[in-house]
């Protein structure tokens, strides 16, 4: 048995109560000082009320002042922020992680490091705590929390630098709903997994236009517009420095990311020709992650077409979601732009 | 204007009348000797009887023994037949076409030609008729019937030995909503195409796991098996002597192939644990093509694990759905399988 700490009692971070929990191993979950409710109601009752889940029993809850308390003989660290919380989580809980403690973060994103770069969050910790001794640590894949708390079967890969940690934390958290790839290629995971979050904005598109045509689904240009994301994040993966293995992450992920949630419905308002200020006042209070991560994207890729590292023809799906995402909009899908030649 | 012959007058064969008449071309659509019915009740009424659709103004319609008035003057023959069609087509129409007449074959599939090489329809015709000065071309990507006869935007890829004959196909038949890529990978293409079947099977067995345990729809599982798909998809390409640039016809097609249609029913039935014979009788009297595509691709993958130039966990999920074909289950999914390391 071992003691897993979570920090950050969102829904995602929260939800690895379960494969933890399902291990036997001590779970100690501790609230930002933006979960203070989520913590309060969850000591009382046992229930996560944004996840809508009980939690496993014998989870231990802390508030943020219980940070100490709660990483004291921990074996692993989970990170539950959002990117949204990146910063704080760097500033206010990395520098009290003693050396040695690994950090396993379920924060999804890339971001770009101020020098050109665009890298992982688990790269963006390790280079503002050079020489922390410790080992940072992510995952990626398709999962969404409500069905990991569900035990429903789930696949993900765990990234970090070394692949003898990684054996260690899948032995401690797989389950046999719950399957775990490894990897050290850190920037390719969560590359891929950054990915899903703007071409989940381009496939959703062409839900808004069927939906504006005639209200039914129509399923040949959703399939065009996966198809072109496929062929997009292929090309985006090298660029980056990541393996074109990890593709099969970014496209599950699309899959699982089309069907529902908030990045649906913003792809659904703009596929509609909804600008995007007016579909952010429509969907005014939720957070939109997958805007930011889709903007940051299109930037890095924008950033490589004018160092001559790509071609803008490559990527006029990313391209054209960026226009929209940047208030330009009314000349449709380019879709004459997805049209190429292979061969000669 | 050009003259546009169709010979196979099913859902897909006549669905291609749509592109062609908004060009304005003379199209005949010419009927199998099983397609008497469509073509007597299109000719009365204009009305698609399987389609469920009123075909364009101004099709000419024939039986089977119009073909050589169909074809003559003819500048595309359209080829419509299915998988099940393709030995009638080579036998009966091939050797009627003249020399200099491109056929395009909306037919998916491979086949192995018994020298263990698995190979596309277009280079079978090719094999079969060598020196016919025929150039024989296909129509590969996610595209159903339906949606292309409601003019829905749609992206298909042609392929064929020339690129330049391509690029006249493409300016006979492209539209506003009729997108159209080239490449003269053929195999690759069709071999992209091919893969769907089987991997749309690996998909849906999801969605009669999770109608099983709740009645409701699980997407991470669904994912799960999606990305596994792509991973496999990706690595049986090259393996067959197509592209992996080709994977983005494969996943867009996988992905509208898993939302409906027949491959779905008998993936849900497989995912529900119903033994293959027992799901064959459920659906009986249905044709089930992607049953006989999805066998094939795992026997040729297993020839080529045999001949070690692959390597058996490297398929897990092709391998798996192939056992449920062959009436061996029971075990469940291997998700264990799917679990990978990479790097080191």
């Amino acid at each position: 048995m071992s003691v897993i700490t979570i920090v950050g009692a969102g829904m995602m971070g929260s939800a690895m109560a379960f494969p933890a929990r399902a291990k036997g191993h001590e779970v100690r979950l501790v609230g930002t000082p933006l979960d203070r409710e989520i913590i309060d109601q969850a000591r009382q009752t046992g229930r996560h009320i944004t996840l809508k889940r009980q939690l496993p029993e014998g989870v231990k809850y802390y508030q943020i002042e219980g940070l100490e308390e709660a990483l004291r003989g921990a074996d692993l660290l989970i990170g539950g922020v959002s990117s949204m919380g990146v910063d704080w989580f760097s500033q206010s809980v990395i520098p009290r992680v003693p050396a040695g403690l690994p950090i396993l973060s379920v924060t999804k994103g890339m971001i770009a490091d101020g020098a050109g770069e665009f890298i992982s969050y688990p790269e963006l910790y390790e280079r503002r705590h050079p020489g922390s001794g410790i080992a940072f640590c992510a995952i990626g894949g398709p999962c969404t929390s409500y069905e990991l708390a569900d035990r429903d079967q789930t696949q993900v890969c765990f990234c970090g630098p070394d692949l003898a940690l990684l054996r260690r934390l899948k032995a401690m958290l797989s389950a046999d709903w719950y399957h775990i790839s490894l990897s050290t290629d850190v920037r390719g995971v969560e590359c891929a997994v950054a990915l899903k979050n703007a071409y989940a904005l381009g496939v959703t598109l062409a839900v808004g236009l069927s939906e504006k045509l005639d209200g039914r689904l129509h399923y040949n240009s959703q399939a065009g517009l996966f198809g072109q994301s496929v062929r997009e994040m292929r090309r985006i993966l090298p660029l980056f420095g990541g393996s074109e293995d990890n593709l099969y992450l970014g496209a599950g992920d699309l899959y699982v990311t089309v069907f529902g949630g908030r990045t649906r419905m913003i792809g659904t308002l703009l596929g509609k020709g909804v600008p995007i200020e007016e579909a952010r006042k429509e969907l005014a209070g939720i957070t939109l992650e997958s805007l930011v991560i889709a903007g940051r994207t299109a930037e890095a890729v924008r950033a490589a077409i004018q160092e001559g590292r790509a071609a803008e023809s490559d990527f006029p799906l990313l391209l054209y979601i960026d226009r929209l995402l940047r208030g330009e909009s009314g000349e449709g899908i380019p879709w004459q732009d997805f049209e190429q030649e292979m061969g000669g």
